[in-house]
């Protein structure tokens, strides 16, 4: 039978060999869910694969990763390398948006099987005649195979282990000839991986983001007016100026007027009251439009335009949800559950009542239509300029649904990135990044300790869930004011706002509440803000003195200089000796940026400890001493060996980002040295 | 659409829902690697399945084990339970030899949804009337797929909530609603796993068995006689005295003559060297020919059918490898590799040559007629009476091989089992397990220290690898003769004897080597016996006065009357404070046979320390004392709490093998204590 070709297709190779088939391809990563769902990656980074592979008995293998864009039909190579115990890696680089496939073959190594055995033999001063002649025969095989001067150098190296005056000689075959057949290898009975994997590629920003979440209704410069998107754009300079690159509006849409909320979620509401921007639609329009308060299609085009031009993105919310008086209830009553007595079902989750809502039905008959009609909302957006979607709980709509429809919208728009707002259970929340989101937001908020945010930060980026969920923390939201924040006052909200800027690639705020340190909770034990924006509007002091905006500002731009940072992957958790301060770093792959990162946990008091850097791991000589530079205040220390002692003080400032710097000046850097 | 049947086929409903199905089931266990390869059980063992399974949103969910027999076209259910992290758990029992195949479906359970949010408003004061009503709708629903009094009681329930006289009170639904709707769930747009797993069952001895090596040559009465298979007869008595229920016989084929080794492994035989029995094929025959000198095939089956009146069975060695003077080599030159001066390529593992072997090459283009004939050598000693085969070297062969050769056996002889000799990486030796051998050798006999003991097995009973390979420990082997083993003496071998027979359901020993605690090296370093019988005949002295043939009767005894020594499952490490003590219980599931083993591993001196015990785990309650039956010696011990000290003398026994009786009598068992 034929032996397979350089490039095969691999359904192809493993029919051919049939029974004759000897390596084994096993445990390949990534891998999610059996290959079930694509890995992620943003462009220009590397996907490491790894797999067991293996054969039976002694023989030499050869493994070749596989791999090409969805655009492609011809497979790209990549030789495979050993690590230890029948594990083998390769690694590609994805350019493109889109999806990449790849797969792993590999192959008894007959050329690599007889070179150690001829090399052994030779040490043990055996009789290599015969053996001279096997190998003769391979580098004809691989002649065979090659063309042009490659085939003359293996039919030369071929002559001369037949002859045993010009042979390769008794110290073992020439280094040049193992090189060439490595190049023309005989692949037959290639063994190839059963599944052929995906790893779908967004753009950088899918990554590396900064967010802002701004009530526009808020942005009016006089107090007690309704904001609008004009207003917005005259916000734009304020939010830019802290380098956040993505500005994100909570619903600009209609909002619904039965059940309305008045402040503070009161279910009185007066006539004044605003409601709640995520209760969508009313006889001013749906999902579609624009809040009439807010202003015009054109206003927000000119937002879009005017955020771009401050270097920033517009983040839209997607809550696909409907009051009672939303368009959708009267033209498609089929997509809303009904009660017994013909009324339409408001959410529940009982005793609670939220009569204000209408939930979409994902099991109605017309499931086809509503699909189609909630793709055409995001569809609608995306033409206006959008392309970053925050959804709100996508948990509480079906999975199929945003596997069907996230594909759908990059289908015309592939540089679409949809942020995952489902704070619920852990696997919920993993499947819906399985099946497409580009971001989740996570429990950030929660884990304070230094055990919980090593133990949770650890699993995010350091296990199979780094390569298909993406994780954007937020320290605030305006649903979530944590009781950290509440009682921790200003030096809480600098620490929590370093832990997400350089814990997380991307990163967010709700403000201006955030840099306001506005930490009052709407009754002990909430976490609702006391006059949420959420039901009102809120006219802010924006530019007031003890305001967080310049530190926002500082750490972006460090976030913005440090390519360490813009990624998850690179994080470590390093040990301290004292609870209260946690430790951690983030290196580019190469290790030319390093970011060391310490951060006092306790917002009451002054920390001290002992931090302990594994200075390998960090590139740093263990035997040298090392520069760290301090961002935050540009001061310069010197540190030598693993173990610095350190202080932080929440009150000023309860954190440090240091970069690492691997080499100092010494006496042999002075001209004249020698 | 119609709903799914009570009985679905889980192809055809997972197509009928369409996009409005919502449960995600994923991480489906057993499931190895991703469902290519069965999961292994023996017959009357329990399958444990879990999965996550989970739905958008906040409803009630059920789940469904489905499983069936090869043999059977409809599927059996199972209700599976929620465990915590949205982990299901659902277990069948296997009855039969076979496969058996196993899924899962879920769906929103609707009535469940409702009955708790009924509930909680019942609670909470609100109105239910109209909640009542869809209480009622259900309720018909479900009278509708259910018949006879089923039936109605359902429809006397539907009333009864229609009517708010007769109604279900206030109080919430009544609990036999609540079961007759979970016998007649609707269960439309269900979720069902997108894999159908397989179960492969053995028959008990492929879990639990306990096994003699000894080879026939040496079982001659007379010294200097070549032993036969009717010496083996005689010897039948003596192995089944020590509780041993497999007898395994080295190669019983025609010995080849070309580069027949000496004693020793000398490679100048004289002419009287009788050779190696691995060293198969001669002009008397080959794999399917009994060596002349052994006996006939009558005698074979002779020995079969006397082994079988005393309790055990027959295994045979399978090593597929040929000596030049093998039939195949003349008949099938084109299974054998050639050397480019056209002679047949010896077995290599340069710079060492095995000139007295030639592999059988796997990559020929006649493999298929090579895989017939081996597949025809198998069935060959089936057909005589052997159902149990120890494979040689099988990571020697192709692993496809394997795959195709051992279900096809079973296809004639369901009860054949496999016993993989693979001391070799531990992905190849999983993989073979995988592919389809009963058993495998362990790396056993080299884990001696506490934390090598508890590392491994630990991996071996309580990861995946538990699901697919059934560990057999060798504390040695006519191969292995480890250096515990030289410089330990007889407490070494009773120290190895206890924790191959307590460690592993099945376990063997080659002997009489073993029981006479031979224990000689060929030279220093080597692991090698001096004078093995693999090369020479051996007369022993099988009934020398400090022979342990007693010990291992009484330990095998033990095995035999305490279930939890017949499986692997219960396993568990405990904590002593001395690393020259270990410690390890094995449970029934029921607890009602908890064996707990104290193994001193230091040949050389008393050792002593505290052990510690996890009561609830074994059945104990921690407020009462309990007898711990020391079955060695029928001593009895009263222990009271976790915490237990110990003393064991190597020169003595070096071990305690305790049944923990969970309650002993106190004066509230007096007769007339109240």
């Amino acid at each position: 039978m034929a032996s397979a070709s350089t490039n095969p297709n691999p359904q192809r190779v493993s029919t051919m060999s049939g029974g004759r088939c000897r390596v084994a391809i096993e445990n390949v990563r990534p891998e999610i869910d059996g290959g079930r769902f694509p890995a992620k990656r943003v462009v220009g980074e590397r996907v490491i694969v790894e797999g067991d592979i293996f054969a039976d008995g002694h023989d030499a293998i050869a493994a070749m990763l596989l791999y090409r864009n969805e655009g492609e039909s011809d497979w790209h190579e990549r030789v495979m390398q050993p690590l230890v115990n029948d594990r083998w890696r390769g690694e590609f680089q994805v350019d493109r948006i889109g999806n990449y496939y790849y797969t792993v073959t590999a192959w008894v190594n007959l050329f690599e099987s007889w070179r150690r055995g001829f090399a052994k033999k030779v040490e043990a001063g055996q009789d290599v005649t015969v053996d001279r002649l096997a190998g003769a025969e391979l580098a004809e095989l691989g002649a065979q195979r090659a063309a042009g001067k490659d085939r003359e150098s293996l039919e030369q190296f071929a002559a001369a282990l037949r002859s045993k005056a010009t042979g390769a000689g008794e110290s073992g075959p020439d280094p040049r000839l193992a090189a060439l057949m490595e190049k023309y290898q005989e692949r037959r009975h290639a063994a190839v991986y059963d599944k052929q994997l995906v790893v779908n590629v967004d753009r950088a920003k899918a990554r590396f983001g900064t967010w802002y979440e701004m009530f526009p209704r808020s942005c009016a410069a006089q107090e007690g007016k309704h904001g609008t998107l004009q207003d917005c754009i005259a916000r734009l300079p304020y939010v830019a100026s802290m380098g956040f690159d993505v500005l994100y509006l909570p619903p600009i849409h209609p909002i619904g007027y039965s059940f309305r909320k008045g402040k503070n979620n009161n279910f009185a509401a007066s006539p004044e009251d605003v409601g709640s921007p995520w209760a969508i639609g009313a006889k001013e329009g749906g999902h579609k439009s624009i809040h009439p308060k807010l202003g015009t299609l054109e206003d927000f085009k000119r937002l879009v335009t005017k955020a771009k031009e401050s270097g920033m993105e517009i983040a839209l919310d997607i809550a696909y949800q409907c009051t009672p008086d939303h368009p959708y209830v009267k033209e498609h009553p089929q997509w809303f559950r009904k009660r017994p007595d013909g009324s339409v079902q408001y959410a529940e989750n009982p005793p609670k009542k939220y009569q204000d809502i209408y939930p979409l039905d994902f099991e109605t008959d017309d499931w086809r239509a509503l699909w189609e009609e909630l793709r055409s909302i995001i569809l609608f957006w995306a033409e206006q300029g959008v392309r970053i979607f925050r959804v709100d709980n996508p948990h509480t709509k079906s999975f199929l649904f945003w596997q069907w429809v996230i594909p759908e919208v990059k289908k015309s728009y592939p540089d679409a990135i949809f942020l995952a707002e489902a704070f619920t259970r852990p696997k919920v929340m993993y499947r819906l990044a399985k099946v497409g989101f580009s971001q989740s937001y996570t429990y950030f908020a929660w884990r304070n300790t230094k055990a919980e945010l090593t133990e949770y930060f650890t699993e995010l980026t350091r296990t199979e869930v780094a390569d298909f969920l993406r994780p954007n923390l937020w320290p605030n939201t305006p649903d979530i004011l944590t009781e950290y924040l509440q009682f921790g006052g200003r030096p809480a909200f600098m620490a929590r706002l370093v832990l997400a800027a350089t814990l997380g690639a991307s990163y967010g705020i709700y403000g201006p509440a955030f840099e306001l340190c506005e930490n009052t909770a709407r009754d002990p034990g909430s976490e609702e803000y006391l006059n949420s924006e959420k039901y009102e509007i809120r006219h802010w002091d924006w530019d007031r003195a003890d305001s967080l905006k310049e530190f926002i500002g500082m750490i972006n731009r460090i976030r913005r200089d440090n390519p360490a940072l813009r990624g998850d992957r690179g994080l470590l958790f390093h040990n301290v000796d004292n609870p209260e301060l946690i430790c951690f770093s983030k290196r580019t792959d190469d290790l030319t940026n390093v970011i060391v990162v310490v951060v006092n946990l306790d917002p009451h008091h002054i920390q001290s400890g002992w931090v302990e850097l594994p200075m390998e791991d960090l590139g740093l000589d263990p035997h040298q001493p090392f520069q760290m530079h301090e961002l935050l205040t540009d001061a310069r220390y010197l540190w030598h060996g693993p173990k610095s002692y350190l202080e932080l003080a929440p009150q000023s400032v309860p954190a440090h980002v240091f970069r690492v710097r691997h080499r100092i000046r010494r006496e042999q850097d002075f001209d004249y040295f020698l």
